[in-house]
């Protein structure tokens, strides 16, 4: 090797971010590509903000890596992979293609028998009031490509509920409905996959929504072992089922936490290809971070250890509460003994965007929720 | 507040890399400025490379500052102060120019009745030939400015040696002789620092150097805990005594570990009124590292806790074995379960130039010592 290899990494919000916070600390080069000036990638001197959906960028931003990455599924791979076929894209295109559509997605979890809420993928109106029907009444109407957040999805109880969701979410393949599932609490499970096929499977987190979006992240989960178990051998499966390679997230959904019931415990929600936010804790938890091992995964080296340094950590996500440019003020955040702030440097606030996130680690989660809610809780923006 | 602070850093080497990452992490930018282009400000955005003794070139750099700091004693703060008397420099260059001298360093910590080696600090050759005869017969000449690692000290037994070190090591003013004190450990203590006085002291650091040079640290010290005690108490008044803001880390000689002796257990050696080697560990082991620690105290923010997060750290240094361009082969430290792999992105190699650095905590010192000496000593150069 002449140096180092260097790291593309298409995308240059907090995932690059951190991401390009963890190479450097291993003295690995990164560049960055955005199509987005917001503000997160602007410590780095390698990153250029340009209209990637032009050949020539994506081009010029591809001569000086050895291997590329991606910030998120919706990043331009599949055009910079036919721009330039001989250069590694890790994940591989097919397989961020394939997790954009959430009804492709449910048909290879099928296809890989995992265990998931009951689902129809009708191509017409008529297939959908049926599909609502034979899946008991209640379901849950997805867009296929675009939906995150609680953004994109309606309940529907009626063929009324079902002709609204239609009109507002349907593509040209039609949309997802999925069985309403009653569930006990939600998880996640981050796993690191290399090229050869090699994984290391992280601890189960359990996350908490509030307005459809991440609140909160514990760790230990506080399940069963035996719920536990099941969760990683689930995420794994579907990791492998998508064909991720790098750093990939699996959203579960836990019916019975105490694993005592005669359903399966354990159903995929869905897999995000890349860092997230549910493992920003092991930055701080664990022995090595979901940014590291992103890294190592992608660059085909040996991955760390997923396993927790502390008993127990717990991450609380700190929204935007005004909008326009705003300074933070962390006097009171730092004040707080034991949290451990991270801001992204967005230039703009917005209402409920996501601006940073704070981290606790302590012997019981319950002691490491309360020292990270303070914390975020004390961000001020003037 | 129109922004968030920006902090200029005088310096663009490994210690000014890693306090880079530490404010990234808090969203606040850094603007560092290096007299030399030797790679770890590489990955950041807002680095120069200019010649610092130039004033215009401090001027420019200062502009853009809130808060300007150093990465060492020996970087222009005095000089930036005289251009802009109204920019916060922290620590003061008062304190720094104390610090470059050893002589009065000694001085300082002698007013303030701190523990330390008897010394004299004779400005003429026969003081300095009577100074080892009243220091007992064995005493380590060292120069007053610039000694460090090694360099510039003597081990002097005779008037023969003092003539050879005074022709050596003697400066203008004479040099430092320190009665030679048999020690049983070294050690190493880090506070924290704000400019009202506020102090955080971490967990004392058991040090261990090969050929005058730090090789590993480990946390806890394994020393009694009135030792343990008395370690903190004396690093606290020798940054005080020092006047230093920031960081600052007082290397100790620990002369009775079990601390059952009738001798003082603790002896100062120096201060570094900077982040330090020995509390590299800091960044996986405590609740805050030292470089978040530097950049909260010089930015007057609330300091952050020094607790320990695991049971137990260790920290070992990775030297060049070599000397020219080379490459790091991280695939065999990589491997080693439970080890965070630093590396500086230092351009060229050199025999015992420090490289990087290899953490990994643990259930006991000895523990992760074994897990950070194996990976440390599994990278290759190519």
């Amino acid at each position: 090797m002449s140096g180092p290899m260097t790291l593309g990494i298409l995308g240059g919000g907090q995932l690059g971010r951190m991401t390009t916070l963890a190479a450097a600390r291993l003295g690995i080069p990164v560049r960055l590509l955005s199509s987005d000036a917001d503000g997160p990638a602007d410590p780095f001197a390698d990153a250029t903000v340009a209209d990637w959906t032009a050949d020539t960028v994506l081009a010029t931003f591809a001569d000086g890596c050895d291997v590329v990455t991606v910030e998120s599924e919706w990043a331009p791979a599949d055009r910079l992979a036919a721009l330039r076929p001989d250069l590694p894209i890790r994940p591989a295109p097919d397989a961020l293609v394939l997790v954009r559509h959430k009804g492709r997605q449910r048909a290879a979890f099928d296809a890989a028998g995992l265990p998931q809420p009951p689902f129809a993928a009708p191509a017409t109106l008529a297939d959908a009031r049926a599909a609502r029907e034979a899946l008991g009444g209640v379901v849950v109407a997805k867009q296929f490509e675009g939906s995150y957040d609680g953004y994109g999805n309606a309940t529907c109880h009626s063929d009324a509920d079902v002709d609204a969701a239609w009109d507002r979410l349907a593509g040209p393949d039609g949309l997802l409905l999925e069985a309403f599932v009653p569930f006990e609490a939600e998880a996640a499970v981050t796993v690191a996959r290399r090229p050869g096929g090699e994984t290391v499977v992280y601890p189960v987190v359990r996350s908490e929504h509030r307005d459809h979006r991440l609140h909160a992240a514990v760790v230990p989960a506080g399940v069963a072992p035996a719920v536990e178990a099941e969760a990683r051998r689930v995420a794994l499966a579907a990791v492998e089922a998508a064909g991720v390679v790098g750093v990939a997230t699996v959203e579960l959904f836990l019916t019975a936490v105490g694993g005592v019931d005669e359903r399966p415990s354990v159903l995929v929600n869905e897999i995000a290809p890349r860092p997230h936010n549910t493992a920003h804790l092991t930055i701080e938890a664990h022995a090595t971070s979901q940014f590291e091992n992103h890294v190592r995964a992608v660059l085909d080296l040996p991955l760390g250890s997923p396993a927790l340094r502390v008993p127990a950590a717990a991450m609380v996500n700190v929204l935007g509460t005004r909008n326009g440019p705003a300074t933070p003020d962390l006097a009171g955040a730092l004040s707080v003994a034991g949290a451990s702030v991270h801001l992204y440097g967005k230039r703009d606030v917005r209402e409920r965007r996501k601006m940073g996130h704070v981290t606790a680690t302590g012997a019981t989660a319950d002691d490491a929720r309360d020292v990270a809610e303070r914390a975020a809780d004390a961000i001020r923006w003037t």
